[in-house]
């Protein structure tokens, strides 16, 4: 079976893809480092740095996040893979300032490794980095320890309140506390319905058959907790709107988000189809759709499905996602 | 075999997507009639309004334009299919004013013979509004006459450098004279590697080989003229950057345009490793990228493949490209 993407040497596609990317957008990103993806202007010190790392293959997740408003820089990993702890630091060491770094990892295994290894490394160097682990995936279940709760696009709002709570110059402390009433008031749950390629294996990352979706699928093909047969766009977003909203701690009364990401190959129409139901389904509860996205911001190859995020705001999130921001991928005026 | 796509009733596929749509983005847009999608605060009078026409299938375009520095309105046909002209008539008395609409029509039989129509119905009625029509595929070959050369992607550039000029308050004539520059000095070339799925059929709308690819091939499945063996990104990218720029008359010391549009399952990181080939190429010819565009603008359901859009530009085009716009697809600060 031949691999239908459009590549080259499947060793280079991180750095090809990172070349594309930077080359597209220089006046908003820069390769600072192989493998570091930072501002073109980089904000001067007095404000809080802002910094993730994650696995390529998800694009525009998440170095599509890079600029003014929200992150300061990107530690990007190969396909699917972690970076390593010592490139990591590297990145802190670059965005070192006495207001500090607030540091975003998503929870899964190889993140957190490197994660908490150049969080050790760097505080050894006194540099001052405060990490925040995203665990918003209810697949295993709303109640499930968070260590079994993996970090999924919701990372994406969080970078934005974070980051535009440090673009207005908050301390690391307020700008933790910003990121953690996210993190503690947002649930995720993915669905899939047709597989993707892994770009250097060549191989399926699952197996699903013709008739089949899966609810709770991970980001790289992780097995989820609900296969069942297709269900409509309608029933597809009831059932999955059902169980997140009142994870997302959303109640009758309450403005919420509502994120419906697209994974690869399902379409845009479709996205907005499901997201109208959702829509429909949260006012029926009583809500008010505060904040709306409904676009491909982390996707797993060509995968078709979808993740749905909710979350509950108040009045300092709705006014922090719509501040503006000049990264690729989100720009707000 | 049952389609694999997250719908309900197909016969409701398009009055879905746009409530969808609209309703994701309140601040921007507002479905005023049936498939008449237009700004939620309209311009008033003074002002050329600028006004499209094509059917769904392919978001975000060509509704995801509608905003401030790009369309006034859009008229929307059912999947793959133009609108009528009647239709087309009510957007027009609509935007009725003494400023003039120009109406972009892209290059393809129905959308033609509804755009004709209600241009005529309109001026019995005496609405002022001049008609541009798009055609830069090169798939025929550059010379081919113009009534087989498809308007693809290159409508939504030409919709930002028009819009924006009409936002700054243009005459009918002066927005006219700047859309016909871009016309005359843009290419497409399109290639597809896999087919999609028409949502209402369930049919593949072509077939294809697991080891072949079509140049050219058109945004409704229609046949291109290159089929081939499966080339790498770059090979791709350089054979058909060798054919789109000198077809957009760009040539050495020139400024250019360089949009790489992904018609659905292709990855966003694959389209930038060919942005980067294709950009490596135009610079060995001398040119300078001045505006990059690296996104899915104007899809083919869950096609694979991308279209490569080049424009020759000069500094008016460069400043109307990075004009200030709020269409929810592309926004610019």
């Amino acid at each position: 079976m031949i691999m239908k993407k459009f590549i080259n040497n499947p060793d280079d596609l991180t750095a090809e893809l990172l070349e594309g990317y930077c080359a597209a957008h220089p006046e908003q990103v820069k390769l600072v480092s192989e493998k570091i993806v930072a501002r073109a202007t980089p904000k001067e010190e007095g404000k809080v740095a802002m910094l993730t790392l994650g696995g390529a293959g998800h694009e525009p997740a998440l170095s599509g996040f890079v600029g003014e408003g929200m992150l300061d820089a990107s530690v990007v990993g190969d396909i699917f893979a972690a970076p390593s702890a010592p490139k990591v630091v590297e990145a802190m060491r670059m965005l070192k300032r006495d207001a500090g770094i607030l540091f975003v990892v998503l929870n899964h295994a190889g993140d957190v490794m490197s994660g908490n290894m150049a969080l050790e490394m760097a505080k050894d160097e006194g540099i001052n980095v405060k990490m925040i682990l995203t665990h918003e995936d209810i697949a295993p279940g709303a109640d499930a320890p968070i260590e079994d709760r993996r970090g999924l696009a919701g990372c994406i709002p969080l970078y934005k309140v974070a980051g535009a709570a440090a673009e207005r110059g908050m301390s690391l402390d307020e700008v933790y506390a910003v990121a953690e009433k996210m993190n503690n008031n947002m649930a995720t749950l993915a669905v899939a319905i047709k597989t993707a390629t892994h770009p250097q294996s060549g191989e399926a990352i699952f197996e699903l058959a013709d008739d089949e979706m899966e609810i709770g699928m991970g980001q790289h093909g992780e097995a989820g907790t609900g296969r069942s047969k297709l269900l409509t766009a309608d029933e597809t977003a009831e059932k999955m709107a059902a169980q997140v909203l009142p994870a997302a701690n959303c109640a009758s009364g309450d403005k919420i988000m509502l994120m419906i990401n697209g994974t690869g190959s399902t379409t845009l129409m479709e996205l907005f189809i499901v997201f109208r139901a959702v829509k429909r389904y949260a006012e029926s509860q009583g809500m008010t759709v505060a904040h709306a996205m409904v676009d491909e911001y982390l996707t797993v190859q060509e995968m078709a499905g979808f993740q749905m995020v909710a979350a509950k705001l108040d009045d300092q999130l709705v006014d922090l996602l719509k501040a503006p921001s000049d990264a690729p991928f989100w720009v707000t005026r």
